[in-house]
Parts: structure tokens; sequence; C-alpha cells
């Protein structure tokens, strides 16, 4: 066993040092989903591979037909030692409407957060450099004081998760021995709360589609066709507005196929926490849960589908007015699944709910944009009570076991592909704003993270995994 | 009486030089509703102007709080001359989307149109420089051949047409002495075809209104968030699809009061067009009217009322996919109004109804986008008749009495605020992608059209109007 007291000492001397490290990552204009950022995307796999270098990686950038992986390999002490694949991923979110950000989206800054600790700010801080670099930090720290890691690990950066990881299967397939690990350690999820640190249990899976009205061949004058011609727009609003009923169920035939209902020691468990509609919603101006009636915010976010409008456009959304009915309207829809719901069945289910309410003088096309089952992860798993006594030993108070209304595509990929299961772990916290202007990450995370890294390596460098 | 067949040679021989004068004016971008060309609005003002005086009018730019006016005089051949007040607007609609124009939308050529002549290409073409150019020469072409005009001539152009007119109505209260005049000819209307003038004797008014619909105090993760927080698209799409009934009713409480129903004589004049929904959508590629059922898409368009959707957007519209509960959602939804349908009514009842469907915890706001009642013409107006007639002999077919969909609220201001009636005369043809890419005016409707006023100003010189 490696000591670790002197590990946790060197991670809290560099804690500058490694601010400097991940602010130089954060001004990576990593955004995915444009392909005005494709350099940008490369530049972060670049930075990444040198800096794993650094440690004593064997580090390399691995062109996928979309955005580069990274893919990292260090030795452990002995050939008998566990061997791990952690999971993050470099690339961020679009940051429009970039004039809600008070600090420049790609120009990180400490400053002193809205609930007392300082704050990191930036779009990726959490979501998911910040996170990533946490064990990026662990490792460091063991090798400056141990000169080895304690574990074998196996590191994969991922550069299209938020574009739905079109490369990420035919990867993962291609280069499954090189790959496969014990198991995987998957750094995108959060803390419970800034004091009790949550390993997350369950993940919520995600279909994505863009959908299409075509109406008139051209934009029109709606003075000249208004009530004779077929509004695009009103189609969709139609459409839309069909996909729920009045008690917040999903009406599309067939969606809660392989829903299950959450067992009652699970819901007794999450009611225990004590969240309510005011303290969920409350923080982002809200207070009524809008899905289906009578479930708490917990089991809605936790263990209920969704469908969910992400975007929608058509005609002319400019300054002032213009009196159009325009050729065509979309929107992008997305749909949350849980247990053993199919997205492919999905998907149909919706283009099929589609196309049975679209004119027959009107067309609709529809663009897929990944899709990813739910995951519920064994209880019993050997790695999970040392990873959960590990982060226990670390913050003021005791890891809880939680689910996760995000999807993470990856956790499922790893069991199809690599046969492995994965330990969850992270240190966002719920008011990270991820996705939207002004994310951030604690500081005391991205410390505390570290610190966290370097003793669940510890604790599994004791045991043999499953 | 002036000689008519000397000044119909003169437009004849003058074609050329004509169309270097509209080509100049179309060249200037003047698009009222977005404030970045506040200084082509302006410049097209100046070039009006200058042109007139050319002419022997006393012309001026004449600011207001928005766009200016401008306002020209030409004195008549004799005290108990008939006074006319010619109306067009000189600012033009917004060109997006812009990689749909075949030629540049302010650089305007000519060419052969679709169905056999030429055509003049270029925003504000048909709508409504094009137009209100027709008079200007037939103007000119009786000064140089006569030099004098047969009417006393007073001149209003307007440069917020198409963005709801927000300075006219001041302007005309405040001006109503310099403006007032027997009657006013309007130039922003059709023919019935390419042979057969049209005289519009019926004008849809509007209501244009923009909502908001606000939910979160941010944009949110949908995994985080998907199934607890209210999704404004979601209660957006809710209060647009309940605007129509299953019939193609329009269903806001009241918005049928003061609406009438069409003539049985009128009806089957129209029916006499033999205008069929084939005919009418066919070429913008649709079939199927999505009005009303039961009416003809004529009275669909010329004599109901519509509630139309004219833009909506929300959340992430870019490329790719953004998995975000949006803060706030909004669209653009105007109404046409027919009869005595009472546009504040109709806006009160508009923000009520969709008050009534916003969850209590989000909110609503709305911006107002300006508002006219329709115009049911008078069938007996003297100067109907002598119009009627001037035009018939200038056409191959003659002219006959119309309604139009679109409103052209300054035929109610100047029944409003100057007492007087207007004819209504134009030469744009359904084709003519009004406010849509591609639009153009026929080389025939520019030049006839100039024809067609100079036998209008002969036959109205021969009476007094009422």
């Amino acid at each position: 066993m490696f000591e670790l007291d002197p590990v946790l000492d060197h991670i809290d001397n560099s804690l500058d040092a490694s601010l400097e490290r991940l602010f130089s990552l954060l001004r990576i204009k990593s955004i995915s989903t444009d392909p005005d950022f494709k350099n940008d995307v490369r530049k972060a796999a670049q930075w990444l591979v040198a800096d794993l270098e650094r440690i004593g990686f064997e580090a390399s950038v691995r062109d996928t037909p979309g955005h580069p992986m990274v893919v990292a390999h260090h030795r452990g002490p002995h050939a008998d030692a566990p061997h791990v694949l952690f999971y993050g991923h470099y690339d961020v979110q679009p940051v429009d409407p970039l004039e809600l950000w008070t600090d420049d989206p790609f120009n990180p800054v400490i400053k002193a957060g809205e609930s007392g600790g300082k704050i990191i700010t930036g779009r990726g801080s959490a979501d998911d450099k910040g996170q990533l670099m946490t064990f990026v930090e662990a490792c460091r720290a063991y090798k400056v004081v141990h000169g080895q890691l304690p574990c074998r690990v196996t590191i994969l950066f991922e550069g299209e998760e938020e574009s739905g990881s079109p490369s990420l299967k035919p990867f993962l397939e291609a280069n499954a021995n090189e790959l496969r690990a014990d198991f995987a350690l998957v750094c995108d999820t959060g803390m419970w709360d800034e004091e009790t640190p949550a390993i997350c249990i369950g993940l919520r899976g995600v279909v994505a589609e863009e959908v299409v009205v075509k109406a008139a061949n051209r934009d029109l004058h709606s003075g000249e066709y208004g009530g004779a011609a077929a509004n695009p727009i009103r189609v969709l609003a139609k459409i839309l507005a069909d996909m729920h009923d009045e008690t917040g169920r999903v009406t599309i035939p067939g969606f809660y196929d392989g829903v299950e209902e959450t067992p009652r020691q699970i819901l007794e468990a999450w009611e225990g926490l004590g969240e309510t509609p005011e303290s969920f919603l409350g923080p982002i101006g809200l207070s009524i849960p809008s899905g289906e009636n009578g479930r708490s915010v917990l089991e809605l976010t936790w263990a209920r589908p969704t469908a969910e409008f992400n975007g929608v456009t058509g005609g002319y959304t400019g300054k002032g007015f213009k009196t159009v009915i325009p050729a065509e309207a979309s929107a992008k829809v997305s749909f949350r699944l849980v247990h053993k719901q199919d997205p492919g069945k999905i998907r149909d289910a919706f283009r099929t709910f589609v196309r049975e309410r679209i004119p027959a003088d009107c067309s609709v096309e529809f663009h897929g944009h990944g899709g990813s089952p739910a995951i519920q992860l064994p209880y019993d798993a050997p790695f999970l009570t040392a990873a959960k006594d590990a982060l226990s030993d670390e913050w003021p108070k005791p890891a809880i076991l939680v689910a996760s209304g995000g999807s993470i595509p990856v956790v499922g990929d790893f069991q199809t592909y690599l046969g492995m299961g994965s330990l969850l772990v992270g240190f966002g916290l719920s008011d990270d704003r991820i996705h939207s202007p002004n994310e951030k990450y604690n500081l005391e995370s991205f410390h505390r993270g570290q610190r966290s890294w370097a003793r669940i390596l510890q604790a599994l460098a004791g045991r043999r995994a499953a």
C-alpha cells in the first residue's frame, strides 16, 4: 500500500498550479456541436495528451470520423494491481446566448460564488473539463510523491459527448482490447450537496430528434394566403401540444413500455433526502412540477421518462414583425428514458405519432441526434463499497447512492462493448449551470475532487474488482 | 381636357429611362423593421424628393419619430380641378432567408419570368416601389407633354408601412389640412390576373402581437430538470394549438364578434372567377384550404378573419443538438380582421386567452406591433366608375371588383383622420412573391401601370368627386 497522506498534502500544496493547468484547458473553445470550432476541439485533445505525457502516461490523440479521442495508459505498481478505465469528455456545450454571461465563457476566473465559497467560472468548468482534471491531478500527485500510480490506469477522453458521441461506439468496438479494464471510473456526475458526495446508480437514457414540418414551397404573405395555406408553425404546435395529456403523461403510444415502478424502499430513501418542489424548483424560479402528477421531483427526474422540447424555430424571429406564413418550422425534441425503454422503439413511435398529424399537403423530415438506453447499476458491485467509504472519509457527510436525470451514454456503451461496469463519481453541484450561461465549478469541488480520487485509487488498490 | 394619346406615347418611349429610375430606387436597402437600415430608409426618401422636384413637385422629407414621410404637391390646371392624394410606401420587408434569393435582392435585373413575359427582380419591385413609381412616371409624362398635370396632386410616401406605420396616424392628424384631398389613390394592391385589372373594395385589417412565455430564470439541463421544470416551448405550443378547433375556426372567445356573412351575390361573383383550392394553392405546393371548413379560398382570404403564426423561437436552434430546457419561448402572432371586428378587443381577447393558459409559476409578456380595422369601400363612390372604365380601356379584359386579404391600414386612417375615401388600384400579381425571397414585378405591370394612371388621371379630371 502507498501512503495516502503525502499525496493529499501534495494536492493541497499544488492547488494553484493545478488551477493554472485547468484554466489553460478551459480557454480552449472545444464546442463539439458547431463545425466552426473543429480545430479548437482538436487543440483541447492535444493539450490533454501533452499534459498526460508530463505525468508519465503513454498518451495519444486518436482520430475518428468526428472529433478525436484521447487515450492514455499508465502501468500499475505490479501485474496484479487493479486496472481502471477513467472516462471524461473535453468537449463543451455552445455558449449562446452569449449576452447572458457575466464573465467571458472562455476566460475563466476565480471569484466569490453566490453561496459563499469560491467558484471557477467558464464553459466546461463543471461539464466536464474541471471534473476530468480532478482525476488527472490525483494521478499527478501520486506520481510525484510515490513515483508510480497505485492502480493500472487507462484514460479515455472523448470530444463528442455534447454532440451525441457518434464515434464512441465504433471506437470502443475497434479498440476493445486496448480499453477494457476491470471497471470504469466515470466523472461526469454531481454531489448531493456541498457537503455530501454521491455515487450515481441510475442514469436516464436519451433519444434526440429534430423534426422539420414543411408546408408551402416558399414563405407566404399572411394577408394574401392566410386562411387558405397551411401554416407549419400551427401544424408543429399542435403536434408538440398533443404529446402530453393534462396529467403530464406522454401520449405517444407505447412510450411507457419497459418503464418500471421504482421500488418502495428506494422511493422512501429519496423522500428522506427532504427534497421538495420548493427546494428543487425554487432556485430556478419555479414551484410546480411539470411532469406526471402525483410523483416527487426526485422520482420525476431520476426514475421517470420525459418528452422535452429543446428548441423550436420557424418564420420571422428577428426584430420587429413580418407578416409571413413560413415554408417550414422545426423543433428539437428529446426523450429521457428509464429502465428498459428501447431508444429505437421510442424514436419510431415518435416519428409515427408525428406523421399521423401531418396534413396531406405538408411533409415532414426527421434528423436523429443519437440515443442511448437508461442504465441501472448493480447495487452490489465490489468497487461500490470501497468508493463509498473513500468518499465518506474525505467529505463532511457520508456518501449516498442517488440516480441521475441526465444520460451518460458511455456507461451503457462500456457495458455493451467492453463488458464492464462503471463507477459514477463526480463533484458537480446543482447550481453549476451546466449547458447554461454562467457555468461554474466550485473551487472546493475541484480541490476535494482531486483528494477524493486519490483516496478512491488508494482504496481500489487494496482489492481486485469482479 | 388634355389629350391622352401623346401622354401614352411618351410613356411608351420613355420606358428605359423610367426603368433606370426605378432601379436606382430599388438599390436602396430601405428595410424599415430593422434599425440597422435606418439611414438607408432616409436615403430612399431623399431620392424620391429629388425625383419629384425634377417633375415640378414641391417636395420635402418630413421627419417623424420613426422613419420620414415624403410629401409633395403639384397644383392642378385650374382651381376647380379635382384634388387627389396619392399614397405609396418606399420601405420594404427584410430579405432573409437571403440564401433563397436567385438574384441579389438589392441589385435588380430584368429577365424572363416563369410565365413568359419579362420581370423586374428585387425586394420592393412589387411592394411597393415599383407600384408607386408607375404613378410618378404618369405624372412625369403629363408634365413633359402638357406642361402640367390634369388634376391637383398631393403625394404621400410612407417609410414605415412594413413595420406597422407607428408614425402615420399622428402625421395625418398633425398635417390633415395639408394632406386632405377629394379622395386618395392608393397603389399597393394587385390585378386579378395578367390581363384583368382589379379595384379592391374590401381589405382585411390586422392585429399583430408578440408573446413571450417565461419559465425558469435561466436555461436548464433537460436531464437534470426534465420532468420537473416547466418547459416554455411546451406551454407556448399548447397555447398556439388551442387557438384553432378541428374545423379551422379560431377559438378565442369573442373573436368572431363583428364578423358578417358575405352577401350571396358577392360570393357568387367570386365563385364566377373560377378560383379553386388547386388553382389557388397549387402554385405554392399546397392543396388543402387550412381555414374554416366549407368556405371557398377566395372567401377565406378576402372575407374571413384568421389567426396566423408568423414566427416562433425558443431554446437551441443552431446546428446540432443541445439538451436544454430554455428559460423562455416566443411567438409572433397576427390576426387578419374583417368587417366590424375591433382590433383593440381582439388584442385584449388574445391576451386573456394566453394568460389563462400560463402555469402559475410562469409568466408572459406581450409586445403589440400595430393594428387596424378592416375596410369595406362603398360600392357607389363616384370615382370608382371612372377608374373602372379607364382601367378597362388599357388592359385586355375589363376591370373587376375584388377584395384583398392583406391589410392596408392607411386606407382606414385616411377615412378616420382626413375624412376621405380611397381608390385602391395596383398592378401586382399573385406570383410576385412579396415579403418572400425572389420578389418580382412584371415589366408589363410597370409599363401598363404608368399608362393606367395616365388614363385614370384623365378620367378623373373630367369630374368632381363627392
